[in-house]
């Protein structure tokens, strides 16, 4: 039934990770978060252009909910119209009514809905600053523990997704500052990885040591510690998914630091990010510990519409957790892979005739 | 086996509905909230003194959570000394490991935890000013709505607890503005009736209908409509307990106006409220159409704590949620209504050692 989830770095655990949660209930939690980081030009498309940047974690998450945004007038889109990987995320949570829940980690703005308020403030530019204080990093991690706790005990696992534009770069620098040879994707199909690296040597010059708080002061941004925070309860109660790619790659690094339960964790992604040449997630992955790591093909690449076939060009690849979204519903309906392109095509058409 | 709680109004109801929450599972949600309307002098003993009463929604949330309380250094006590409800609220919810979560519906101060924001305002002082606008009342509900349907599909059955002090006053304006004919309960002993009664007919003077939306805005505070809304869309997907007295009375007579399941509704309190002679709680909850009233007696005139006893002697009566947060853990783990006292006195004594 499952053989449309690819298991990568033990399988075995993966294996059973998918069957213990088949036929069972998700929840799906939607970290909002934002970096200065992502104002230096070329670190990312996540936005039609520079001003739209900060808009697109609150609008992602409005959109997930309303099925329209609020706090500005289209989905979330890249300079050329492609459309938020929101719409991925959304389609699959839908088909298998998981309900979600958005977590405000430091959004330069407040999306217009109800939302899990967490008074962290956003990240700085790390090429220039540190990311915030050491009692930032604490109170993110103090408030993730809380948010983890609470939102395992209501599920039987937790997948937990992020929007956090320039993203990659902060998780690529926490990367090497914890001591890994991280080669990141991007939502950029070519990917600036001569600018991120710029970035990440810039700050990693500010590190004074390897204490994990203060690489993540430094190099890290809000989401990372909550996210880490909320996955180091929620595995405790619960069984968590990391939705996403580089940046729960990140997230686990850290994680690693302050301890979670590595039996009930697992990341869940899309094949585009196990497929990119230009990076090493599964190597990460690995290195860290090994929690099982199972990724989907969405097939977008048979899609009609070159706005969906442009996720498996390399654009987005990823993000809003539509990999691991997807995983959670095919496991709790029995959905095969190639169930969710018509329902994406339809939500992708109705999006764009309303407009 | 649940002998020990009594069943009013609709008794054949509240029969099945006990029986069907037996051994299910529960969410508290606890909202906080404030009304302007507190500042009138002898309206409310929810504070040690007047510059306490707008910490005692968050700091009740603090210590429904850690414990102790961060927005002030002790729990929030009537200004001769006597605990909060809270107590008990948190003693019920540990025994049966009831998850809780807390939900900001315009308290003056915000908690330090993580909360579920809803961006509403604190409500004006209603014998002078309007409560609200009416577009503030349209916000609390379509986000209640929101809130209300996402917790809902989380659990077997949502509990709804409130804290705002002052509550009792307005929702005796909201019930009257609504056509009843409320005697309400107080937080003290010898219950400002009068006084209530004139705040109320001040604020009843400026109604231009009977338009309900106009009443709340009007004469009611941020808590009645949000918890209307999240009534009217946790109780399609789910189970609810309205947890408290008269303020829970004042949601369902604006609930009955926008729409709720009856049939997966009760409200659960302590026999205080059900027995308290200068109130008419059992008749309001009859005359809006009969949804069961489940109370349950915790016994405090027995504890050996004159804190305690207090409860039993006409201060506080219920709060925080308090009854049904007991019937809740009944419920769950079977536990006999004389099981809380002790637990109660622990926790009693936890605290006035700690301070």
């Amino acid at each position: 039934m499952f053989d449309d989830i690819q298991l990568h770095v033990n399988s075995s655990q993966g294996k059973s990770f998918i069957e213990k949660l088949t036929k069972r209930n998700f929840l799906f939690s939607f970290v909002i978060s934002y970096t200065e980081t992502s104002e230096i030009p070329g670190i990312t498309f996540a936005g039609s252009n520079k001003e739209m940047i900060k808009f697109t974690p609150p609008a992602d998450a409005e959109y997930l909910h309303y099925g329209s945004c609020k706090s500005i007038e289209t989905i979330p889109m890249t300079p050329d119209g492609k459309p938020t990987p929101a719409l991925i995320t959304k389609t699959a949570l839908e088909m298998s009514s998981i309900p979600n829940v958005i977590i405000n980690a430091g959004s330069k703005i407040e999306p217009q809905m109800p939302f899990i308020h967490t008074g962290l403030e956003y990240g700085k530019n790390i090429q220039h600053d540190a990311a915030m204080s050491q009692s930032q990093v604490m109170h993110a991690i103090d408030y993730g523990r809380i948010i983890g706790r609470t939102l395992g005990s209501l599920t039987d696992c937790l997948v937990i997704g992020e929007s956090i534009p320039g993203g990659t770069t902060t998780a690529s620098a926490v990367m090497r500052g914890l001591g890994y040879e991280a080669k990141v994707s991007s939502s950029i199909p070519k990917n600036p990885v001569d600018l991120k690296n710029k970035i990440s040597s810039d700050a990693l010059k500010r590190l004074e040591s390897d204490d994990p708080y203060h690489v993540i002061s430094q190099l890290g941004d809000p989401m990372i510690p909550l996210v880490a925070g909320m996955l180091s309860t929620a595995s405790d109660v619960s069984n968590v998914i990391l939705a996403g790619g580089t940046q729960m790659a990140a997230v686990l690094t850290f994680a690693n630091k302050i301890g979670f339960n590595k039996d009930k964790t697992a990341i869940g992604t899309t094949s585009y990010i196990t497929d990119d040449k230009s990076a090493n997630f599964l190597d990460i992955i690995e290195q860290v510990g090994g929690v099982p790591s199972l990724s989907v093909d969405p097939k977008l690449e048979n899609s009609k519409f070159p706005g969906l076939r442009a996720f498996s060009e390399g654009f987005a690849k990823e993000g809003v957790g539509a990999g691991g979204s997807i995983i959670a519903s095919m496991l709790k309906s029995g959905f095969a892979a190639n169930s969710f392109l018509p329902k994406i095509e339809d939500e992708y058409h109705r999006l764009f005739t309303l407009q």
